[in-house]
């Protein structure tokens, strides 16, 4: 990697002589390619909890240089809450339209795609009966989720589509809610 | 709902008067129990964007009284990222580590259970070459994610282990992960 900075190409802000690099890299050296991401969660009160992310594993060893990224958890009042920050089912919101978002910008970035702005909204049904047990009928899970994309480029409104349907098939988090995914909880053994 | 401040009983900061109230109103009219989430997201450069929360339905009305939440995602930079914000990936570990243990503080609460702390540790696997799209038989999604929880009780161990089988049975992002979940993607129409 003597690249220097004068021969990076950039598409998109994504740096994409660092993006092939990296897929050189996995293709000689294929466990850099798996990582280990975490989050630590600990009650404050009621429906309030406070998440925190800080370190993970990845390219064959820790990373724990980030300053630790704290997440208050809570839900509005008609959920018993204190509004004192977005509820666990919108971070999930949060989470999903992130990851469509970046999928779409780094895929156009490697086709030397150009976009100008990608705007997106997400809402998802949920009813709490589930939640509550009140229901077994009634799943506890989003029922759907769905999301609407603008997207602002030189494209017709096909490839536009082929923007959307690239998103969906590279996203980590639109794949890990679409299909199952083993999740594994217990007490912790001390 | 006539009662006053006085005769409400919380447990682990839960108003579990008003939560059977909300039992028994959704028992009369189950409509109100249908909530609609929504997050709204804009891509900023590269592998950052930002992602919004303010309004959701739910109890039969649209809710708009919250502040907006504003959420920076972005990637490390081995992800060719600048480390602006977590990355979606971990965002669902937030979503995820929230919803297991308000799930939990809440039924346990429903059951007057005290509880004087719970903290948990969450790890979830992920091989970006899925994401990268070199390889088709890895998968993009998640390939497991662990949750540990560590509570603080006047309980056997057996008395926590039902506590930890109740967060996973009543959690909307556990069950939203663990199982498929319908998420339709597309482009806005204008």
């Amino acid at each position: 990697m003597e690249t220097t900075a004068k021969e990076m190409k950039t598409v998109n802000g994504v740096n994409v002589t660092q993006l092939f690099e990296t897929i050189d890299l996995i293709n000689n050296t294929p466990q850099i390619s798996r990582f280990k991401f975490r989050a630590t969660n600990r009650w404050q009160h009621g429906t309030h909890n406070r998440a925190t992310v800080k370190d993970f594993y990845g390219a064959l060893q820790e990373d724990d240089s980030r300053e630790p990224m704290r997440f208050e958890i809570d839900e509005p009042p008609v959920l018993l809450g204190e509004n004192l920050g977005a509820n666990p089912v919108e971070y999930l919101l949060v989470g999903l339209s992130g990851c469509l978002t970046t999928a779409m910008i780094a895929h156009a970035a490697a086709r030397g795609i150009e976009l100008r702005a990608v705007e997106s909204r997400l809402e998802g049904d949920l009813d709490i009966q589930g939640f509550l047990g009140l229901s077994e009928e009634i799943p506890v899970e989003y029922q759907q989720i769905r999301v609407h994309f603008k997207i602002d480029a030189d494209l017709s409104e096909d490839e536009k589509g082929e923007l959307v349907r690239m998103a969906q098939k590279y996203s980590p988090v639109f794949n890990t809610v679409s299909k199952p995914v083993s999740v594994l909880v217990d007490l912790d053994e001390e």
